[in-house]
């Protein structure tokens, strides 16, 4: 039993002032986490206990799967980082520390290098095969801005897991193990989820999909089509590559394009003074250059132009995802000094491509396609081109999905207009492939005597994350709303009365019957509390069934508030018992 | 049900090369952890299963005495360690980073600070205490040798706690529950422990006690009485200080003494040429004079001579001890060169302590009490002098526990004769007072409105070091023998059959009897591996119980194995369940 008279616990009345998120402002006020650096929370006892128990839904549901619980140190040796270059590649993000010694070391952000070199250490046949390992452990990430309370700090609980297998059926099997058993998760969790398409990021590898959580607050963008199943993170959303064309276009010509600074008023300027016979100009005959600067994690940076439609945006995120682990900005000024050949607003792929004069790398959009003509700058002042068309007139080095993915977009399966939504990353589960077994060496005898390489899956659950994003989905104004598989107890007693008197035996009573039923009490027998701020609190704190003992005794009865439906009921004294622990086990 | 068909693991026949101790060895033997970096293990799903088992019954005797389970971050920021000046006085042993932006960072040895601060940031008033909090957590410390596996590493799991109290009745009623669960934790994880008295070394406080799990190869020395119940840390072991000397003694006298570089030689030389005419000269008699170098964690140094009875040994760990954070050596011959008053061999006190003319720090062993008269050096190449009474010839600046205490040494409380053994810190109660609180303005109104600074208690147990410790404790050539509270499972049940044979099915029906009978079952249902292998299999993982499925079952019978009493039983099949259940239960 929790007592509110003993619990380690301060409600807060108002919000903290670095707090963004209801999710962060409500674990602040109820009293289940507190900041204690950069990116990095206390859990107080009621935030532990939901914390916990969101581990053990995690838990169970990989044991189910027969994947095994180890547990690795935090604290790694810099030399298998360096083996798959991800010492480096972290760029940042990766906490780095010297020992004594003067030994480098990192803090684990993922652990894939050490569980292939764990199994590379036990297995040896594939009669091993296939082998599931998984930790429930503390990561760290040097987030550049740590925000939102839990949902996206620097030290955080993560499960991650490892499938090992002999081949891609198996893989296949393992990935789509992991799949189910995190539907189950989330769902057991009553965390609503969207299982969306996923780039591979810094990890290397094939198949990849996210659990994300559809929440505003969240940071990942996400489609989905209004028709078909598809969906997709953002940076994994695929374009339809229209076919090339095969018309001829008349031979470029430069035309004078004073005053044209935007695509709109260029789109006006040739309306008016170089008007199409066909139809008039609109923003998407007009081919955007936008010039990059993409850096390595060794710190060494190029310059890139990517070419999109003029009535697209350019989306850096998508960008980087494709060009990952690079990091990639606007050039600045002083760089665009450096090449003179690139004249600001009047940028034209002419003199782009790895083969021109300038040498400058040229990616295109997969909507520019081959034999497809351009109005776009003359790399002359105040000049544009018409008629540019792609591999007449100029070479791109290659395409990459580049714009930004807007509502409306067709679905790349069914052509359907595509709608944009907001979530966090839950989970992840993904396709390494043979990437880290290949570089650390990690191979068995197959059935013949031959050494292959084993073929790996990687899966994470936000664990801490979890808690956030459920407090993020459950929530009203006056505090969170537990689901009731990891609240911190399955019933929340208010005891109006003051100690030893008739409502605080009764009570007392019911709260000792609730414990011998096998539910969890958290109950309010503070003394010099009002009724008021206890009610108060109990909406804060969110624990799904909310029994008040006051004067409604009288009449024999206890209230039961339901905290997700808002509704009261008078239930009989006599029946509360039966009643709640038919509610905890109905799960409502 | 664990299957050794599917489980991760391996064992190992030969012993690994760098494992110096047995409990190391062992548990890498048969597959409990793993080493992942220099002083850093992987558990492995076995040994996972037993530190988990150590956690959970840490967790239920912290709980049944009210302390509350909270979490904080392992990554601090420096500025509240710098309050407490502890991010320089752990010199070497914190494990210092820098976050992306250059700021200060720390890995977590101890959080007695963050704690503090999580008090004062929540609790107010006299009303709100007493409280006890604690954390079961990952801790780090750069130990300038890890060694000996689990038992000192650099990341381990540790149970800290800290107690929060009005005043010193509060604070000794929570240091006697920490101290009495502390009994009751060890008791039922089934190791052996010997609490001794201990210094306060780095954290300041006053009353201080450690639990020392009694092992030969332990790190730690402690004395116990022959006699009485007295026992101690050599570190804080205290000598009954004779009473002063008042008998007044000759003048010193100086006397040549060529080739006397030891004290053996220096009593020869005095029987041969300066006989006494009362008895024979003794080491006793001479006074050994040890020159310190003395270094801050500031990184200052100061020179010490510290003055001991000729016939005993200086202990450097007691005096570090007692000098604690500041480190001690020899004085190198470098900066003996500084000192030229300092004559090597021939040093007396004549010319030591702060208000001499060299104004080099001197103190005495307690044995040397005032008007005591000693021989010793003259300052004076081969010159010794006789009859130097302390406070007439020379002060010291204090008295040092300085003298390595060996068997035989009074009792403090009742001079009987002291023995020493050695063992390893499980445990430590310790109350720290107002320390922390003080530096840190840990304030609560009391009853009578004013502020009172909040005096505390911090707890300690190594979670994963008990792992090893019980493993040291517990184990023979063959393997190890895990006692039942925290063994891997309840029993080790040994198919000798091949899968689908008569032995396989009745083995598998009495695995699933025993499971629905509520026991962790581990089974050796591995095909290929013959019967040896599997007992030597069993004998090595160490479970109590093993049950042996195998041609016994023809006269209707299994073999049950005591893994600690060493032997072999045979039990009616229909009998087993029952009989391995009342083995669980009574713990044997």
């Amino acid at each position: 039993m929790i007592r509110l008279s003993h619990l380690f616990v301060r409600t807060l009345r108002d919000d903290p002032a670095d707090a963004e998120v209801p999710s962060h402002r409500l674990l602040i006020r109820a009293g289940y986490i507190r900041r204690a650096a950069p990116g990095g929370y206390t859990w107080l006892p009621l935030g532990w206990r939901v914390l916990r128990n969101v581990e053990r839904v995690v838990r169970e549901e990989m044991d189910a799967i027969g994947a095994q619980e180890v547990h690795f140190p935090a604290l790694l040796p810099r030399d298998v980082y360096e083996t798959t270059n991800r010492w480096t590649e972290y760029g940042d993000n990766l906490f780095r520390l010297k020992d004594r010694k003067g030994a480098d070391y990192l803090l684990g952000p993922t652990h894939e290098e050490m569980f292939t070199l764990l199994v590379k250490d036990l297995y040896s046949s594939y009669k091993d095969l296939p082998v599931s390992l998984y930790q429930i452990q503390t990561k760290y990430r040097d987030e550049a801005r740590p925000r939102a309370g839990l949902l996206r700090g620097r030290e955080f609980l993560m499960k991650d897991s490892y499938s090992f297998d002999i081949n891609d059926e198996g893989l296949t099997k393992s990935y789509n193990d992991h799949r189910d058993a995190y539907e189950r998760i989330f769902s057991r969790l009553g965390l609503p989820y969207v299982i969306v398409k996923a780039m591979s990021g810094a990890m290397g590898g094939s198949m990849s999909e996210e659990f994300l959580a559809p929440i505003e607050v969240g940071e990942d963008t996400f489609v989905r089509c209004s028709q078909c199943d598809y969906s997709a993170n953002t940076e994994a959303v695929t374009t339809a590559t229209p076919p090339a064309e095969t018309n001829p276009y008349p031979d470029t010509t430069n035309v004078d394009t004073p005053s044209t600074p935007t695509i709109a008023s260029l789109v006006d300027f040739l309306n008016t003074h170089h008007k199409r016979p066909d139809r008039a100009w609109t923003g998407e005959d007009t081919l955007k250059n936008v010039v990059l600067s993409v850096r390595q994690p060794d710190g060494t940076t190029e310059v890139l132009v990517i070419g999109v439609p003029g009535n697209r945006e350019v989306d850096l995120k998508r960008i980087e995802a494709q060009l990952s682990p690079a990091e990639v900005e606007p050039l600045d000024e002083a760089n665009f000094a450096k090449h003179p050949a690139l004249i600001r607003g009047y940028i034209g792929p002419q003199i782009l491509g790895e083969r021109s004069n300038t040498g400058i790398r040229y990616l295109v959009d997969p909507s520019v396609v081959p034999g497809s003509a351009w109005v776009t700058g003359a790399n002359i002042p105040n000049t544009h081109s018409l008629n540019v068309v792609n591999s007449r007139d100029f070479t791109p080095d290659g395409t990459i999905e580049a714009v930004e993915v807007t509502a409306g977009d067709p679905c790349p399966l069914c052509s359907s207009p595509l709608e944009i939504a907001r979530g966090i990353e839950i989970g992840h589960v993904f396709q390494l492939g043979k990437k880290y077994a290949d570089k650390l060496g990690l191979t068995v005898l197959d059935q013949n005597g031959k050494q292959v390489v084993v073929t790996m899956g990687s899966y994470g659950i936000g664990v801490s994350r979890a808690v956030a994003s459920i407090a993020e989905t459950f929530h009203d104004e006056l505090g969170l709303k537990w689901p009731r598989a990891i609240a911190p107890a399955d019933v929340h007693v208010v005891i109006t009365g003051k100690p030893g008197d008739e409502i605080s035996v009764a009570a007392e009573k019911l709260c000792a019957e609730f414990e011998a039923a096998g539910l969890e009490v958290l109950v309010d027998d503070r003394s010099g509390v009002s009724p008021g701020v206890k009610f108060k609190d109990a909406e804060l704190i969110g624990v799904p069934t909310i029994v008040v003992v006051g004067k409604s005794l009288a009449e024999g009865n206890v209230e039961v508030r339901d905290r997700h439906a808002g509704t009261n009921q008078p239930v009989a004294l006599l029946q509360a018992v039966s009643h709640v622990v038919e509610l905890a086990r109905t799960g409502k």
